[in-house]
Formats: C-alpha cells, sequence, structure tokens
C-alpha cells in the first residue's frame, strides 16, 4: 500500500492523517493556532521550504481544514485559515506538545507554557467522555464499529 | 530548513513528530497497541513496504519509543514493545481517531470503537489537568516556558 492509499483503510487514526499529512502540515497548524493566516509567516515560523509550504496549504485547504480568507482588500490578498474541522484538531496538537513536554524537552523544561482561562497550567489530560475518569489506555477496549467494512474482522491481535 | 532538522524548533510538536516520525511510524504504534509485536504484522496490518517498516522499527527503537522483545527462545525470535514513553502515546493516537470518526468516516460511523472499563464508550475527551474543565482552544493562552531559547521571543503572532 502506497502513503496515498491508506485513507483506504477502516481506522480513524490512518484516515485523519491521509487528511492532515506530515509533520510539516502539523507545523503549519501550530502556526495557525498561533493565529497566523500568511503564506509568508507559515514558511518563517515552520522553517519549511516555500514548495512544500505551498504543497501543505493546498492538502490542507483540499481537505477543509484551512480555507482562504481575504486579509487585504487594497490589494487583494489572501491568507489562510483554520475551518471548524482544523480547530477541531486543537487536541491532537496539545497532546502531541505535552508528549513533547514530557520526553523531548532535551531536560531544560517546555519550550511553551500553555496557561488555562482558569489561572492555571492547562496540562491538557484525556478523559472518557462517559463517565469522566482519567482515560487510561489499559481500561479501554476497541471494537468493531458501524463503520468496518461487513467481510472483514481480523483487525485485532489474538 | 530540512525535515531531519526539527527537532532544533522550540516546540515540542516540532520535537515530538521528530521523534515518532511519520504516519507509517503512526501505524505502527497503533498495531503496537492493538498488542502486535512482529514485523511481519507490522507489515500486514499496517500495509507499509517491508523496506518502510523496518525503518520506522529502527527509528522508533532508537527513540525509546518502542523496544525489542523475545518471544521465542527455539529459536529466538525478537519483537518490539511499547515501552512506557510509547505507552504515553495513547493520548495522540486516541484524539487522532476521534478525530478521523468526527471528520473522516465518510459518512459511515466509525470504523472502530473504543469502550471504557466503565461500561460506555471512551469518547477522550480532554480537560485542564489543573480545573478538570473541558479544554477549548479558545480558553488558553500560549507562553514562554522554561525551555525556549532566552534570546528569541519571536515565536506568537502579533
Amino acid at each position: 500500500m502506497k502513503l496515498d492509499e491508506i485513507d483506504r483503510q477502516p481506522c480513524s487514526i490512518a484516515r485523519a492523517m491521509a487528511q492532515i499529512g506530515d509533520t510539516w502540515s502539523l507545523l503549519i497548524l501550530r502556526e495557525a493556532f498561533y493565529g497566523r493566516t500568511r503564506f509568508t509567516d507559515f514558511t518563517k515560523y515552520t522553517g519549511a521550504q516555500k514548495t512544500v509550504v505551498s504543497d501543505r496549504l493546498k492538502r490542507l485547504v483540499a481537505s477543509g481544514i484551512l480555507e482562504r480568507a481575504t486579509y487585504s482588500e487594497h490589494p487583494t490578498r489572501c491568507g489562510y485559515e483554520l475551518t471548524a474541522k482544523g480547530r477541531d484538531l486543537a487536541p491532537v496538537l496539545l497532546t502531541l506538545g505535552k508528549w513533547g513536554d514530557t520526553w523531548a524537552d532535551n531536560g531544560a523544561g517546555a519550550p511553551i507554557t500553555v496557561t488555562h482561562n482558569c489561572g492555571h497550567p492547562a496540562d491538557p489530560s484525556l478523559v472518557c467522555g462517559s463517565c469522566g475518569q482519567h482515560l487510561d489506555v489499559s481500561d479501554i477496549t476497541p471494537g468493531l464499529g458501524p463503520g468496518y467494512p461487513k467481510n472483514r474482522s481480523d483487525i485485532f491481535a489474538e
């Protein structure tokens, strides 16, 4: 299977990554969450080549994660803003960031802090949406959902 | 900047992706969370080429996310298991999966369900670790942390 075919997998992780793209796309989305909208800023702050930024922006717009928006009328200049679908990726970036704070801070502490409106560190934590308890991976069980192909049932390890 | 230089960025999202790798790595980790440990299973269930799986396993072991483990003594055969650092990636995969369930289910519903030990759908939800409230991206403020380079302060949009 090629990378551009992974959206065929009956797996929301694969399909999500098929729409999001790659690491450069995630860094562009990081900048979008910081409020940046301009091509030049995406290039400057992600460090990606212009051709890479151009390609990823096109893909993110095609996926409906970003949308083109006009930020100047005279002359007309367009930028890129997060859609609702794009803003809904915040938990992905926040959990990635928390993992990086924990496991990839080079011993220097978090480079970026995230403060919640409650006045304290946000410390993004996952809970079960049904009971509100801390969600530990050992307390969850995967199963086949309505969107799983009817002729397959081989996804889980024995 | 090249992709293999992104761990130089003062950003835990970039550093996390530098260690995790790419989409194929995430799919290998998905299989590891399903309990799979063998090279042949990683190849079969991710759909990736053997050379890709081999490369990504090496990287994930080098990053300390997976570790080699012996699963057969006669003959000696080794597999790959999640370390504590690897298991701590569960929130990243769960939030990616939830986003895919919401935005990439092709209208057919989630292919995979996740049930919590409480007996109900896990519905992985992010809360503030300090106050326990639902964590909305509009309610958080980024700031420079202890690990941010002292000679730079240009990361946030004006």
